[in-house]
């Protein structure tokens, strides 16, 4: 099956990460990938939502929005959406996975994604922009001398991959992502490890061996996203290094 | 490790399904796996949701909730909570995927999934019951006529499973749930494919052999609950032979 | 005018009591009058509203709501209702009128009444089951020494009673309180004593007589649901005597 | 107990009621009962809430609110509160119960009760006012020959009455109100009917033998308030004669 | 152009300020202008909103409503309505112009301006009559010594005007404001400045001298409005002479 | 008094503009001016708000929204507020000020103007981005032969002036608001007359000769706003010739 704009099944869209971007956020990155465009704005607080106080434990979590036009027909502007609930609970957890919340200390960062245009993966997107506000924010702190160590424990991306006419086809645009069977998020760590794994039947149910498929697709795809966030970042995981994400 | 109820790593808790469940529900089903109780009311409705309209096809989709007092600490009535989205989310898109919308015609069946007792896996249990009550309304609508062929294509149901201290672990209580550091659900057919498979890193990430181990543990809680629900069926996908879920 | 279930006028439905119901609630009770079913979980709380603080008193509160599938069209969840507001409020105020809120302390008990089954009388079943939940929880505070002295001053309990065709009818089911020209409920305490008497002409106006008429059947009915309720507890108002609610 | 303003336990406050009251209401009247002042506007509306379309008759319904410094503490604008609901429903009921619906035709009158000043007895006021002012609508309706009959069956006004002390006391201000053991609101019909019999245990239960007394006085104290009615109102039942209330 | 009630282009509607209005509140006063007729009450509030704490300085604010019955078609009850947010941010920023909040200490004062009957030019109607309910406020706190000094520092009165067919009318009523191609609201101070200018092209942009003229009409008008007020104040600036606004 | 630019008080900051700049929307420009950066999305709808369908005539109407991160200290998503509804009635008039709606035909034009970067000024910058976004949309009508004539009948600019120290200021960012005295908002045609003024004391009334300062000052600056939309619209008012702003 020949795809829209002439990629080969595994070949991810043109990816390309700004950072920073929005002048008043403690952090902030933008990704485009293909058409799909997100802007992520990390905001550090001293204030923990309130089940959070007193354990000497920091906060990490993610809200999701859309641009009332990023859609082909216009969104009401703050609708109570599942879908966004969904996608911000994702991202904030994504984030908790790779990073020492005790290390923070009482701190909470909320990273805003707001979608600008969306064309498909804007969730896996958000992820991986996400990331690279988050590097932001503890770089700052960490140069401050506010932490003493770096709270991030291992690089962060994602991308979705689907089952389309019984092939695996990685990094899906929003044609491909209606048309596809099966429609799978992963995120996964510079160190190759699954940090969340979603699939979902949506046309017919699948087989674990075109599980196992799509899971080799996702982690191909997620080391040339991984890249793409080392060459905005100083450094990854340690400021001695300018070390890689794989 | 042992588990607080003696069970075996790889055994589910006892699971009981009580159907019908609500006199003036034209579906109903309720689920206990162990202190877990969620009871599942399917309604058969001509009005469909507007965007569905005039397209000669039918809408499964579900909500849930929470009474106060299922959990330990009481919680607010009619809360808005990402969580409950995301649950009723997954039980819809599930039933979906297993349904001839077509064949349903124009008709929608929301399935109300109410959490009497919260013990770990209501959501799963939640998928469970909900075959169970749709499987009802459906045969229903085919006995009086009113559809000429039975529109489930396959049989549905659900487990969690978890890796605790590395090991997986089968149909998590909320105790384990709490202390485990990855967390899987799992939606299958009778037939033996996946629906949805959703495992997230709570603890720590996970490697791709922990994920292979955790799908084939859950495969297999899978298939007892879907002989729990043969018990309770008088027959599972055609109305001449009282067939198994295998 | 013979009755749907064969009942004569003067005739309680059949009534069942289930106490705990709930597991996580301090105090719970289930209660079933022919097929109306309610659920009452109570909840401690050390937390009393902001306009109660520091007081030296306590608070007993109450909130209703119905599942989707209690009733014959689903209805919608988390709807606000006047009419749910107006029951929660009188249940409320029944609990208030038998307990002395300085012995307490500052303490909250909420009772959630929760209706799985609605044919009548469910604000009259909710009062009648949070008396038995509240008595739980308030025996608990006793047991654990938390309070010296049993706050409950009096049993009670609450029935309704109409006019059709003119005749006096106990204990209406939905059919019956379509049907009727007035529809009352009354709570009464075990000593006899009125708690609230709330009275409404649906069909037409009513005389004195009526009322006294009413009334009269009311207190005989309570009798009998006190009856009930005294077979459910391990003693009415006091530790040392099991004694009854007459 | 002598009373704040020197009335004997037996008297009502100084009454009276200002009508048309709004310039671009269908129907209006103010009433003050010593201190407390309600303004009710009756909107004439061809649109019937959708429950009630196509069944050739109409609605009378009730809204209520209260200014924010209808009272002594300034009470948030907009505020949900039950205990609105609850007297806009019993307002609404009571309006029906003397109303011929299908008279009315396929109209819907909603009748807002606005409290300028709040001094206790604000439900019972909203009920006389709000009959006259539906009164008014009705009149109009009949002389454009929009409706062939008068669609009001009798005459309604309400009064409160409590137990203070052990005696019964007639419209209770905001302090007496505070004060009392038991609380009742009774509506009455121009004929000596009752519509609406209320009566609260705030302080204790109270006897039969009490609640009697109370609604002695409460007839009493109603056929005062439906003179004043008469006062305002060009005729009552019936345009040919100028009849009076009782 | 003739106006509807004979008025002259540069007359005032009748105007008349009733003070006190609301027995409950700090100060009151409403005002009619013609047909429009505006109540406002001011509270005072020991709570600051929270971003005010701590900063030895008060806060004035403004709330707008209408009653459901102000106008011709029923208003539905507690609408979220950009047109109210609007005003009451215009009445609260005019009255915080002319009041020295350092000397107000830490109190919060808010005017609820509730309308009545609308009939054009409640806007400034509710600026004129919640000055004369806030001066009311401060003479109490300063005759009750708990400020030193009158706060407020000038005199403060509104009024509308317009462009008909090319030519200034002042004080707008409800026709003529729909059909007035300009539409001015001015708020200006006893000593003759402006504090708020707001004029709306509604039918065709407006040239610089038009502008100007609209502004010498508003300006005469506000002169008579200043003496309205001053006359239901006992003095304006200061408690040893009666001084007027001029 | 030095600017923090550096800027002349009769400067402008540096404005940009692009368009279109959203893909899926029907028009869309995004302005900068200085650090203030706002991006507005017009949707064509053939759904009229219900209360103009059926009148031959179209409306246009705008939506004003922050990205959380726009601002120093994050601003809670979705938060209603009565600054938003305020400039969003503001853009809305002013557009329909220089629209002949009855071009329109029955069609709706929502502008979602959305602030990525707030540094004073949004609300002027918003008109003046939003007109380019008509522009494009009513272009993009006109050229499918679907209205036969080009609704906008002026060009239409803002711009915000101040008073600080006593001296009229062009163009204020968000510290030099801070610190105005009086803060003006001019919206102008390309043909010189007014759409909008609005000036607000903040910190003290003003009169009438400092007015007209600035309002000179105004109309100066909107004429260079006027060039800079020009520069990027392929004609202003008519599509034979590329006229100018003036």
């Amino acid at each position: 099956m020949p795809r829209s704009d002439g990629r080969s099944p595994h070949a991810l869209r043109k990816i390309s990460i700004e950072t920073p971007f929005f002048r008043h956020a403690e952090g902030s990155a933008a990704i485009r990938m293909g058409n799909t465009w997100v802007a992520c704005a990390a905001s550090l607080e001293t204030r923990l939502p309130f089940w959070m106080r007193g354990q000497r434990s920091g906060w990490v979590t993610a809200e999701y929005g859309l641009l009332p036009r990023s859609v082909p027909e216009r969104a009401a502007r703050n609708r109570v959406s599942g879908r966004n609930f969904e996608i911000q609970r994702l991202v904030g957890r994504s984030l908790r996975a790779i990073t020492d919340l005790d290390l923070l200390g009482e701190r909470q960062i909320i990273i805003d994604c707001d979608v600008f245009e969306a064309d498909g993966g804007t969730r896996t997107a958000s992820v991986t922009a996400a990331y690279v506000a988050l590097h932001q924010v503890c770089r700052h702190l960490l140069e401050k001398g506010e932490i003493r160590k770096f709270p991030i424990k291992d690089q962060l991306a994602a991308i979705s991959v689907g089952l389309i006419n019984g092939e695996p086809v990685l990094d899906l645009d929003h044609a491909e992502d209606s048309a596809a069977d099966v429609d799978f998020n992963v995120v996964m760590t510079g160190s190759g490890h699954f940090v969340e794994v979603q699939g979902t039947a949506e046309g017919r149910p699948y087989t674990r061996q075109e599980l196992n498929k799509m899971l080799s697709l996702a982690a191909s795809g997620i080391r040339k996203v991984l890249k793409a966030q080392a060459r905005v970042l100083p450094w990854i995981l340690s400021p001695e290094v300018k070390d890689g994400g794989e």
